[in-house]
């Protein structure tokens, strides 16, 4: 059988509002490309990226830090309720084929160390300059190459 | 805005047929009911709720011990890979509004006792006898007493 | 090069007198056989296991489910600070070479399931009453079982 | 009471000559000084950090990413195995007052995003160049640094 395809989006739980808008335009990408968003469940690039999904049908899970499932945001289908703190990050990068970072932040630096330890293909907008990501200059130019690199046409 | 309704199915990866039987049942239930099914994504019980659950058009969650997709049961349509081995144990009852345990084994148990010391309520069948368990009688009663606890009407 | 023995105690953070003049007697064991002492840092059980351990010169080490080294009870010596609440419980038992469980307590059950799960060797002292655990008496027996399961003579 | 001064020492698991021989100095240095080293007890930085350590008399833990105390490298006094993967990242770092990284690597980066958000003092040598981080330019003034970080007479 085959599952369904899931992307990671990462970023900051305080973010600019250009930083969001551009999470929005990933998460409603995602959601017209019929693919699930798995995220951190907080919010700032997390919310406007699961706000984006759900407001154009697509699908939400976000793995959270804390053990209380009504912590997620409220745009979050499916809250796992970790309560590992800091230690949930790398199951938010390792549950998706592939991860977007949207934006900086310690935690998401955190987040981009760990998928490229476990050799994800990271695509970034306005993120940390590591090397390993692959640069991306607009939403929707992240996901023509998330969709490239999922062999899905867009 | 409503997150879907979570059920935790546990129990052991090696099981005896009649305990598969019984787990087969509670996933085509709580799939019936419209609930998702989260487990430990492994063999045995978690296979057989999963199986139950996804030939009734039931959605499922397996929430892995290890890092790697591919370890999921074929019937798991999210795959979770943590990498935290046994430390996984948490996340799988703490995901699910209230947890069925079907069977005994080590691993279940120390579900079982997460659980219990979350304030889940435990629906038991077949499985470890520890004071503050619901035992149920059959999958039937066992969903039955799901339904109840979620108020759903059965 | 050898690495110094240690030993897992276990039990609940609330305990009743009885209990915790028994946790004495096992850490003031463990620190006169030269055994360092790992628990998970906290109240009760763990705390009189510490404290006898300390006042008889041993060493002690609190794997902690909070991300702050404070909350460790006075006794502890090292404390790891992991934040990941319950899921800190497999690290308490994999961390000793055998296992003493003193009283019960959900959380205990929990730490009793995985050191079986693992294959260690569980003694027990007023504890949950579960098939692989190996019973002792008194805390003189404990230790006893414990040094003649290490190699050591008492 | 006191508990024993502790502070993190990361870097990667492979590492060239030039790093290792900075991490002995740094292991020793925090030997003479009576500080117990943590770290994630591999091989490379880690293993030459703890070797510097034990030679002069120094304390050294490992908090290991496997299940299996074997894995810790040889300097290692008391094994943490805590079988989480890459999540035990962060137990390293919260574990120390303060933390040296030395060298880079993906995981050492994660383990220095993890540190600076939970606002911990870092301290680098040859380390990511990340904002945050304390830049030192030999053993000896991270060794400084880190005195006067915690209070102490060098």
């Amino acid at each position: 059988m085959q599952r369904e395809p899931i992307v990671s989006v990462i970023g900051p739980g305080e973010a600019v509002q250009f930083m969001e808008s551009m999470a929005f335009d990933v998460g409603r990408g995602l959601a017209e490309l019929g693919i699930t968003l798995v995220c951190g469940g907080g919010s700032g690039v997390m919310e406007a990226a699961c706000r984006g999904a759900r407001e154009y049908g697509g699908r939400t899970i976000g793995i959270l830090p804390g053990a209380d499932p009504e912590e997620a945001n409220p745009y979050v289908d499916i809250a796992i309720p970790t309560g590992l703190g800091e230690a949930r990050n790398p199951l938010v990068v390792s549950s998706g084929q592939l991860v977007i970072a949207i934006g900086e932040g310690y935690g998401t630096l955190s987040e981009v160390a760990y998928a490229l330890r476990l050799r994800k293909h990271v695509i970034g907008l306005g993120t940390w300059a590591i090397p390993g990501i692959d640069e991306a200059v607009s939403p929707a130019d992240a996901l023509e190459k998330a969709s490239a690199a999922l062999g899905l046409s867009i």
